[in-house]
């Protein structure tokens, strides 16, 4: 089967062996699937991955349009059982640790690890269901109740995202970004540019979503003593960032990962989010590797992979 | 009169002017004086500070033994108004942020940051109530319960004393330094050598109290997945730490200060904590550039002034 593949060096499409489902696993037929910045770091060597990239999915498997979780747990070590399943130490993740990924005609998919995708969500917006399932679950640590002044920074898909999340709470929300042409894809919140941005402590929480360190930094500087910044982004290596005002600010910096698809797809059939306006483009998978090479260029939102035609 | 004082250069004991107390302080007649390493820090250029050092008092007003709270705020604005008094915007900081320390015979405090100190507690003791109160401070973002593994790391001043507070709750305490010599005074914790410390997520919470960033990435690299880490250690500079971890385990890193003076004071006054064993020597404030040298030795601890004789 056709699949953009990453051996260690480079990206490339092509001819791959069929996936064969082990025990528990099924074949998903895969309809599209979404290009992240994530995969566009393990092609620079990040997580040390080899094979078939790709994470964001919407497939079908007996005959039903489903979505992916993407951390493949154990189910039975401690950590699960204490319903920490996306930090099992054992697990796989799907294009990202020892599992072939999504950007490929079908992939094998733990049957328990699939949600069926209800009959109201158009299959563009079924393929946000993983990324937007990361942007929701920043609600899962902050109560983003009403009169809170909650900034997101980072106008890429994940700081949208984010702040079409926050702008499904009663909270007042802020995307601050470089990008003002993409500030109409975050309806309800409030946009500016960084260089609008009042150097003062307004914030309570911040979500800081760049994916560069300097983000931190301004989050540190622009968050209430006391407030909560929330870490979407993984830097590579060891950036240098200063860390005192997390002392003496007393500030929380609190990680957030993966999220639910379930969560994901109710936020989605209830139309509660609409990330469509996210999407850049649609290749089909023949065209895979300049999907990538785009999805690269900054200032280009989602390019999706369309797999096989839809079902629906 | 006869002070400890840093004038951006040096520290040098010196003959400095009286303080004269303005509207709302009273002068009080330092008996005991730490130090702390934080004045350490400070004689290197940390907060730009200028004056008379120190910040951890037991001293005589109005015929009382009395404490201080060391951070003085302006007690009206928003962030005093919602409970924030330790992060006002215009505070002054005893000995810290312009207003001269208690390394000296007298000192003008805010009469409302003073507190009596109970006759069970003795000057030794007494003088620990600022820093006993910043390790009990921890306490407050950490709800310590019976069944939690509780690590901190660094068997310093600070770690000691976190050490000794997590001892007053029912979780399992465990100290990690490289000072086997200073175990003992931990006592109720479990004590570790860092090379003896499995590698593995084996900690709810760990507190990093080693002053030094290699700290922070131990932690992160032993606390478990949605774990927490609380950061005592103040940064300087721009220091290059791996942070993707706090993303990938979803760890909450929080930052914690100051604590409150009464509850150090009653934590002594009932004996559930006892720092005296940290007094590595106290001498008169004539010795005090000696004192101050003797307090950057590698591995010693508490060195204190005694600048008048007890009341007591």
């Amino acid at each position: 089967m056709l699949a953009l593949h990453f051996d260690g060096k480079k990206v490339a499409l092509a001819e791959r062996p069929e996936p064969t489902p082990r025990e528990g696993e099924v074949l998903v037929h895969v309809q599209r699937a979404g290009i992240c910045n994530t995969d566009l770091e393990i092609a620079k060597g990040y997580m040390g991955f080899t094979g078939v990239l790709g994470h964001e999915l919407l497939g079908e498997a007996d005959g039903q349009r489903v979505c992916a979780e993407i951390n493949f747990a154990c189910g039975t070590c401690p950590t699960c059982r204490a319903g920490g399943r996306n930090h099992c130490p054992t697990r796989s993740v799907l294009g990202i640790l020892g599992h072939d990924g999504a950007l490929a005609e079908r992939v094998a998919v733990p049957r328990d690890a699939l949600h069926a995708v209800p009959r109201a969500v158009s299959d563009d917006a079924a393929a946000f269901a993983e990324p937007l399932a990361a942007a929701l679950h920043v609600l899962d640590d902050l109560p983003a109740r009403r009169g809170e002044r909650i900034a997101v920074i980072g106008d890429g898909k994940l700081g949208l995202l984010c702040a079409l999340a926050l702008a499904t709470t009663p909270a007042s929300v802020t995307l601050v970004g470089h990008h003002p042409e993409h500030f109409a894809v975050a309806k309800g919140a409030r946009a500016l540019h960084e260089k609008e941005l009042p150097r003062e402590r307004a914030f309570d929480a911040v979500v800081e979503a760049t994916g560069s360190p300097s983000g931190l930094e301004l989050a540190l500087s622009i968050v209430r003593p006391r407030g909560t910044v929330i870490l979407k982004s993984t830097y590579a290596g060891k950036p240098g960032v200063a860390l005192a005002p997390v002392v003496i600010d007393e500030v929380r910096v609190i990680g957030s990962r993966c999220g639910s698809i379930p969560v994901a797809l109710r936020a989605l059939g209830e139309r509660l989010v609409d990330p469509t306006p996210l999407l850049d483009s649609v290749l089909p998978l023949a065209k895979g590797l300049e999907a990538f090479e785009r999805a690269a260029k900054p200032g280009v939102l989602k390019v999706a992979l369309a797999v096989r035609g839809a079902l629906s």
